[in-house]
């Protein structure tokens, strides 16, 4: 999240406000200093609402300055550390425990000694994430500090500035365990303070109005939070649910077309939305734990639904296709990956007309991918000449693109980690915008079999394999059957 | 007919239940084992259930065992840990930080082994208490073990099982934190479940009735818990308050004798009761928080409320007292510390009558007090009598009486260092058998004044003083003028 820096740019207040915001900054340095120096029985509260209060007015250069500060002034006694291990290398190792416990005291030293490395092991900025953490606000500001930490590194790679972020992620994770997490079911008895939270943080499919936020409240359809306690009124993640008797193949019929059916006639409960609320929150996987415990209410609730399955986008199939397709056309012919096969290519560039003079069948589906407006989806024949190759290529997208023995798309791997399989794939589920942009169109259910998910996940993490349903499958059978012949 | 227990020590069947101890044990170990050393992604739910149901059903000799093999055979890997601290022992330290930040990248090193041993300092049962913390009813369970492993180190020190405590006391301080947990409002409209447990854990005035708990749920009363996610409906301490016009002088009062007031006449929120409901939480000082809050919350609700302030009992002070008298009366005359003043002796070996015979002052004392059914609070004589020496002596105990720099009544010392000062002692403030046994009656009000807390703490902690109004002071200066003459 960005705040606005407080000080104008203008020319004529330059100087001024140069001068200002070097009094901040040494202000909010100040106050972060008594943040973490104070002696404990000290009135702190002040300190730390000095602090943040402080931080949130200082321009992004000056944040940056302080959080490298942070880093690098507060870090650790590496003297220290240095002592307490000589003295632990200096102590005989007991022989092994297995051996008798007739030797019980001479590990006490052991004990010891570890406790204290323990103890210097940790940053002198432990303090202040401890500090803001059990402070009211504190736990917010900590994932907002966080967001910022993050954007700063990626800017640059601060060595110092990473330690501090893998610190701090670690603190993130043990405070956000589950165990702390509370499941909340949002209605539309909340108060508008929290459903305004939900319009405002909806990233897969945006909420267009009241009505809209009142449907996916309503009847047929659950909404689920985890909320903390040091975080009141403000899920950290959300799902949306939707109650139906099939599997959905399109979010249109989700979020508008259909009205919700009797709740006792659903059997399958359709996830069609999750949301984080806390970019600071970037590499904690609360969604994972979201996820499990709204099959294990839903389940117990509503003992007739027995399918738990996801309307998914699949937000980087259309980067990958089209980056794909323009590499493929700068290769030269020897080593050009032929993205279509031979009647895709000819029905393609029958189907272009004169779009199509002068170029090959994967020139012709860039240039249709890549219109703006999407006119290839005004166009039937467009549309079901582009069908075919569209949906195989996505297919091989999911199952077999990979990065670091992960698969490609976010979305996919999210829920291939949780332990998933890919279901289905839908042609045309998603015509908004940002749907025909992001996948043509294209969506993918995932299911969730609760037999299967501790095996496939299992399979995921140990050997790469990504798990789908025949269904699925075939598209890549085919493919593997024509590049035989 | 009599059903014999399963495990009954009868000649015949002991061998026979033995085997079954035997049976359970090891699996309750196997379980144990499972549930460390499961991979993150196989079914962990089974194996955590398996072990904190099967250590349920253990005696209290397997339990043990069993701690004492997961305090042994599951802890840190010191070879591992030998090994990176010889490669740190090796890195060059760079120079000063202040001197530039050219060698940002000499650190990477520094920072990597660093977290390596972070992690290889973590002994392999933390991910036990990890796993158990995030599952449904763990935390609740590991407050239960460290109970247990509390009672076994009171029976013999084992420096693994000392080890084992204090790094699972340092996870439940974290897990803890007071943002971690709720301030709930306990009223009459609460569960019967929960107010269950605040009938059952009430340590200090037991509740004698529904009506009784009514009322201290009613109007003038508050009564305020804090309640931790994972284990709901279950106040982990909760705090009983009383809205007066002053700050009462005897519980009598508070709990039965006179109506509440109009709540908006009153302007003492008075503190009568703090309860603890989690014996494996010992050391972990969760009322320093609550009272904290509670006192925020009320002030922001009730700002005619100025004065806070506590009717704690002294539950040290007779059993001091007592062992005080019986030591000065084997110690030979020339170093026997004299604990009551000539007039004392002498008011009361008159009042005390032919029990006095052939006895002094302190035997005399000695003798009434220790009487079990309290005789003396039936004479209106050896009250008075009485009176000035236990109150005098009681001043002294609170205000004087250390242990390791702290006050040795352990209720005193939880006040003080929650930034309290000892306000006044009342006289026949608590007449039940439990009030005449720990104190001879006596209460304490405990005052908080919020413009000193802070200051009242670091005075307490730096230089041990035990601040105090100057009502409870003259006791000890009349005591000091008397001893000069």
């Amino acid at each position: 999240m960005q705040f606005p820096p407080p000080e104008s740019n203008n020319v004529s207040s330059s100087q001024n406000a140069s001068s200002i915001t070097r009094r901040n900054y040494d202000q909010v340095r100040e106050s972060m200093h008594s943040a973490i120096s104070m002696n404990k029985t000290e009135i702190l509260d002040a300190a730390l609402n000095d602090f943040s209060e402080g931080y949130f007015v200082l321009p992004i250069e000056s944040r940056r300055k302080l959080l490298v500060t942070l880093a690098r002034e507060y870090d650790l006694s590496r003297e220290q550390v240095r002592e307490l291990m000589k003295q632990y290398l200096g102590l005989e190792l007991p022989s092994a425990v297995d051996s008798g416990h007739e030797e019980e005291g001479s590990f006490s030293a052991f004990y010891r000694i570890e406790r204290n490395l323990r103890h210097s092991l940790k940053p002198m900025y432990e303090v202040l994430f401890e500090r803001l953490n059990t402070h009211p606000g504190g736990l917010r500001f900590l994932s907002i500090m966080r967001a910022d930490i993050l954007s700063f590194l990626e800017e640059e790679n601060i060595a110092a500035l990473r330690a501090l972020d893998s610190y701090l992620k670690e603190k993130l994770i043990t405070w956000l365990s589950p165990a702390n997490l509370q499941l909340h079911l949002i209605t539309w008895d909340d108060p508008a303070s929290l459903l305004e939270k939900i319009v405002a943080y909806e990233a897969v499919h945006p909420i267009s109005n009241l009505l809209d936020l009142k449907r996916r409240l309503g009847v047929g359809r659950r909404c689920f939070g985890y909320l903390h306690p040091a975080i009141p009124g403000e899920p950290l993640i959300f799902i949306e649910v939707a109650l139906m008797k099939n599997v959905a193949q399109t979010i249109q019929e989700v979020l508008w077309d259909d009205p919700p059916i009797p709740e006792c006639e659903a059997t399958c409960a359709l996830f069609y939305s999750i949301s984080s609320t806390q970019p600071g929150l970037s590499g904690i996987n609360l969604g994972k734990f979201l996820i499990k415990r709204v099959i294990d209410v839903v389940r117990k609730d509503m003992p007739s639904i027995s399918t738990f399955a996801t309307l998914s986008p699949i937000p980087g199939y259309m980067s990958w296709l089209l980056s794909k397709l323009a590499s493929a056309e700068r290769s030269d012919s020897t080593f050009k990956e032929h993205l279509l096969k031979p009647e895709e290519e000819s029905a393609l560039i029958d189907a272009a007309g004169e779009l199509a003079t002068g170029k090959n069948g994967m020139e012709v589906m860039c240039k249709l991918l890549a219109s703006p407006k999407y006119e290839w989806t005004n166009s039937a024949q467009l549309m079901s000449v582009l069908n075919t190759p569209l949906m195989r290529l996505c297919a091989r997208y999911l199952l077999q693109e990979k990065k670091r023995g992960k698969a490609l798309d976010s979305v996919a791997n999210f829920h291939l980690q949780n332990g998933a399989m890919v279901g289905r794939l839908n042609w045309m589920a998603d015509r908004s915008d940002k749907g025909l942009k992001q996948s043509a169109g294209i969506m993918v259910n995932y299911i969730y079999r609760v037999e299967n998910i501790e095996e496939n996940v299992q399979s995921y993490f140990s050997k790469g394999q990504t798990q789908a349903s025949p269904d699925v499958r075939i598209y890549l059978e085919e493919d593997h059957e024509e590049t035989k012949d």
